[in-house]
């Protein structure tokens, strides 16, 4: 197993990533390529014990960076850890990638290196949610903002997928967001894709609505990226809200700032194992011909080491053999495609 | 002043709709005029002292329940409280229509029998939406799902006007929904939206994304009505889930419960005050050719009681003609528009 990661990537530069390859490249013995300028990785690599740690750096000379148009960047960095790393996987160099960079870069990279699975129309982005009860995907998370049936209804399969091999969850409950329960409701594309999922060879439990997903009554919540994103952007700002909230509930009186330096690291504690995205760590990009998994820009070295742990995961379960699988049990609108990847 | 109230609308039928009443024709010196069964709303209203009061009871036997088909059911139900309540505002014997009852039915009714105003593509629903900041507007909760860029204009329009007159915010802040800041985001229609928004006589501060609206960073934030809903439904899962971690954090050890029992009422307290809907009550139907507010299903009195009060003022700073008026400054793609109402 040799997985290519964009030491680069991320808020944090590429200290939190060498320090991630090297925890993986230990626990469990595989090889980690570190993609980037040579410059900066060997001091870091240096101040660890990588003997008999499969640790190679690979040299590349330019960042995407967060400003960089994505699709433009992509073509005009050529020797961008991104571009190079997403190249090595493209060749078979490599069997995942794993960035903490720009996802629209990631995306473009994917689409112009690796390509689609054969069949797929579009590929999406998915993350695990936090829920009242556990862990959920969410997809699409902002690959593809006006979406037509058939990709919601590909979003669906691969999610699916993904959720039972890698989250081991089994046999998912397929949920598609809507404005409301009956099939009835919703834009003409949630409408028609509703239609085709009843088809589908899924476990698919129609339609939920905006309090399903935090209540976890679904498995994997499909919509298009323009919603995932919405939903996932406000999750972010209700949680800043709840906490400024508390903060002013625990100064109210005496008592309460009592109670508050009682219970704020408890609550803290609670908090982030149950709502940080550090403890799961990377979305896969789905639909694209090889595991990639992308991160949050604001990753540590434990969200890097997750997100690593998931491509290992994704490339062991053989996620992109079962989606090419799937396709071909899917109903006929929904697997029409020729390849252009 | 008069003004029809649904007494069958809500989940606890006739009895909160009475009390509120009662108490908002005390203090407000206007007439309310109650719509539905007489025989359940006039021995509920015997029980108030409503000397001096004026508090006709308009009978109307039928009732549009939570799963009647909105438009089916406000053609077949012609005697209905919502109908029948409805009526009397298009006829001109009523300044206002306030319910609690079925969201759709209040929609089809207002458009069967008010019409829109001239110039108006759709009406949208807004509601106050709690931030850290204090409350905003969001517009469109789900009245329109597929939307037009016109229409998300004319939401701009009326729901900066409702903010400016009745929340009685200056210039407020509209903010465009969208997956990222720049102009070229968004789905087809959000982008168009965005182009004509930068020419309306409106204080447009461009795309905003899921995290400005818990954090207040605009004051009318402009959707369509299944990211609206999405988005509505979601906040009350995230706050179900939240009360539900909070109570985990103060079960951890015998610190953290002594801790909850000194900070429970503050926090309950607070949340009630910061996050609910009864301190705000009623969302103005916006586009329809007068002042129509619905409530929540789960209104109590003191719900009902804001609903009320947000329609007489509705009806004082003459939001109905303000957006007549604002219309004609409107860019000309967003107000071409033949009456169809």
């Amino acid at each position: 197993m040799k997985i290519v990661l964009d030491a680069m990537g991320g808020d944090f530069g590429p200290a939190p990533n060498v320090e991630a390859a090297v925890q993986v490249a230990r626990e469990f013995g595989c090889e980690i390529a570190l993609v980037g300028r040579q410059e900066q990785i060997r001091p870091l690599l240096v101040q660890h014990n990588t003997a008999n740690l499969h640790l190679p750096i690979v040299h590349a000379s330019e960042v995407i960076e967060m400003h960089d148009h994505p699709a433009q960047a992509v073509r005009a960095k050529k020797n961008s850890s991104m571009v190079v790393g997403m190249q090595m996987l493209a060749r078979g160099d490599a069997d995942a990638f794993v960035t903490m960079g720009h996802t629209g870069g990631a995306l473009a990279a994917a689409l112009l290196h690796l390509g689609r699975i054969q069949g797929i129309h579009r590929p999406c982005l998915s993350t695990a949610f936090p829920t009242v009860k556990g862990w959920v995907l969410l997809c699409d998370l902002g690959a593809n903002v006006d979406c037509k049936p058939e990709w919601l209804v590909q979003f669906a399969l691969m999610g699916s997928i993904y959720a039972e091999r890698v989250m081991q969850i089994r046999s998912p409950r397929v949920g598609l967001i809507s404005n409301g329960e009956e099939e009835t409701k919703g834009t003409q594309a949630v409408q028609e894709a509703h239609a085709l999922l009843k088809q589908a060879p899924l476990n698919f439990i129609g339609n939920v609505q905006g309090y399903d997903l935090p209540l976890g009554n679904a498995d994997v919540f499909v919509t298009d990226g323009f919603t995932g994103n919405v939903i996932v952007k406000f999750a972010e700002g209700m949680k800043t809200m709840i906490e400024e909230l508390l903060r002013a509930a625990f100064m109210t009186n005496l008592q309460t700032k009592v109670a508050g330096a009682l219970a704020k690291n408890a609550i803290r504690q609670l908090m982030k194992q149950r709502l940080d995205y550090e403890e799961i760590g990377g979305a896969p990009l789905l639909g694209v011909d090889g595991v990639v998994i992308i991160g949050h820009g604001r990753s540590k070295a434990r969200a890097i080491r997750s997100a690593l742990i998931r491509a290992i995961e994704t490339v062991e379960r053989r996620v992109v053999d079962a989606i090419e699988d799937g396709l071909r049990n899917l109903p006929q609108n929904a697997a029409p495609v020729e390849h252009r990847g």
